[in-house]
């Protein structure tokens, strides 16, 4: 731990969500102190931060004096600007790195890159334009699903094309952004693994969970899953190499489709994931800690599980049912956002369905 | 729920020390903001509180103010002076009541009010001046103890009378302090009962912990507790007469001790408690939270136990073990304090020993 951060160290957080909430809390618990960078006002994440950033990413003197007042730098998002990255890097480290970033910032790079580990992902093609689009359906097949090479997320800038006569709205759908075709999966169900690897090379898995969402949106996270003893180490493996070979430091979020043929990579994520709320109730170091702890430089904890958990995402409306929720055998995250609006995440429940299994 | 705080309102905390941090961080699971009193700059739970106000406890201005920011005001201490008290609760409810506080910062109103409920305590007498010390040895005996009425705390304001010799040495400690002498309980060990009631009644109380000190600093709480299934019973009774005779709202630590003629109750502190820790890594639902959940008009939240835990207190010098604590199957809470002092809490760490027995 000769390079840890001590107690009363800063991490600096791009991005005031309930992510940067979590991880705020998690800092806290090792003595450290966040300070978090937001464009927004009043961000989730500021109830519990010891300083706030109120500025644009393209805010150029509040990155420096951001920066330069932390002692490492975190993000609790992947679609962080370049040029902003290329400011904050000057002062202080980055973690997980810029290759983490660059790789999941764009769904090409990011297939190309796991393609090239060797792992199993859907069929694709680059689109750019229309003369891109025929020669992707003959490669991919339909039914298959456009989606935005940058900044999609929970279902966002993905059209489907179900046939190929649905090609060219699923195009103008993209509004001229560069995008991939993906092939469907034929897949039972899906897992992610969130996996952490500290700055001392040390890789952490969590047991896989199983996700369903809803409209896109992840709706709960179900561990264990249902996953075979050989799956399930193959999850873990698949995480750890994606882990190893960015040279990561962080959590990270790995999305796998459960098929016949084994196991396909959806998506990675840089960061703490919606689908590993669940550690919060069912292991003693939850994910958020894992990450402050990888970005801190501090060792790994033990993220063994001790009890099954389903984790429910709380979104508008379902705040109504925190009133049912509250005395039951189940813990609360809630992110205090005062408005309920429809598709809005506004908190989770695990629900404890008893010891590990 | 129908008279529960929002998300979004705010808890006004009195003491910023690590019990008001870990109130905070509890508050924000429910989407619940804190604001911070405290005369001392930079407090430990100016961390992770959305607002602080750095003041005396005699400013009338900074109180007043303080009250009519936030929603219901709570207190991590129970030494608060009776006039602040007194100028908060035109503004906003205090919880726990004033009953509660007038109950516990007064040893000789706290022993008179507990033998009132026919519960047992040390045999003890009221000890003003010389004259009074020899009428209260000669009731209670020696060994004894003799102790401030009021402000001690980790075994701050106490002296021990071996034998009558001892007395006039004790009385002269006590600086002039009105005095209670005790009678020395022959006890086998100590036990904690954290219980909890909220607004609507309920009562709700955690499984008693073992506590072992040192240097009158509390070292280890260990669950569960050595105890039959009578005496399991038994504490937790008392606890919850206590919390119901006080109408009590919140969470109190009720130290307990235990002897072949049954239990003895120690001392009551209307409070979050330092042998309550454990619960954050051994139930879904921790101390903190509990406290908080009544405070702000929610039912009381599910307090059983998963785990076995051995909790100890890192104090001073502790923290040179950190880095041996960190890898293992260990949950470590640390306070950001920035200088380690002999005989200061730093943190504790909440060690899993098992699943619940």
């Amino acid at each position: 731990m000769s390079d840890a951060l001590p107690a009363g160290a800063t991490i600096g957080i791009l991005g005031g969500g309930q992510l940067g909430r979590m991880l705020s809390v998690a800092a806290s618990r090792l003595g450290l102190r966040t300070h978090i960078f937001e464009p927004g006002i009043n961000p989730p994440a500021a109830d519990v931060a010891q300083a706030v950033t109120t500025a644009s990413y393209d805010d150029a003197d509040a990155l420096r004096a951001f920066a330069a007042s932390v002692d490492v730098i975190t993000y609790e998002f992947e679609n962080i600007p370049t040029t902003a990255l290329d400011i904050l890097e000057d002062f202080r480290p980055i973690r997980p790195g810029r290759l983490a970033l660059a790789t999941s910032q764009d769904r090409l790079t990011e297939k190309e890159f796991l393609q090239g580990l060797g792992l199993q992902i859907a069929p694709f093609a680059n689109v750019e334009n229309a003369t891109d689009l025929g020669t992707a359906l003959s490669q991919v097949g339909t039914p298959a699903i456009l989606k935005t090479r940058r900044f999609g997320y929970d279902g966002k800038g993905q059209a489907r094309v179900m046939a190929v006569g649905d090609a060219e709205q699923a195009l103008a759908d993209m509004a001229g952004a560069p995008a991939v075709l993906e092939g469907f999966v034929d897949f039972t169900h899906e897992v992610s693994v969130i996996g952490a690897r500290g700055a001392d090379g040390a890789v952490a898995c969590y047991d896989p969970g199983e996700n369903v969402h809803r409209q896109g949106i992840l709706h709960t996270t179900t561990v264990p899953a249902k996953l075979s003893p050989s799956q399930r180490t193959d999850a873990v493996l698949i995480a750890a190499s994606i882990l190893n070979a960015l040279e990561y430091v962080g959590v990270m979020g790995v999305e796998l489709f459960v098929t016949p043929a084994g196991l396909i990579v959806n998506e990675i994520a840089p960061r703490v994931h919606n689908s590993g709320h669940w550690t919060q109730n069912g292991c003693v170091i939850d994910q958020f800690e894992q990450h402050i702890r990888a970005v801190a430089g501090w060792p790994l904890g033990d993220g063994s599980r001790h009890s099954d958990v389903v984790m429910e995402n709380l979104i508008g409306d379902d705040m109504d049912r925190v009133t049912q929720i509250a005395p039951t055998n189940s813990a609360l995250h809630l992110y205090g956002k005062a408005e309920a609006k429809a598709g809005r995440k506004m908190g989770h429940v695990n629900r404890i369905t008893g010891a590990a299994r």
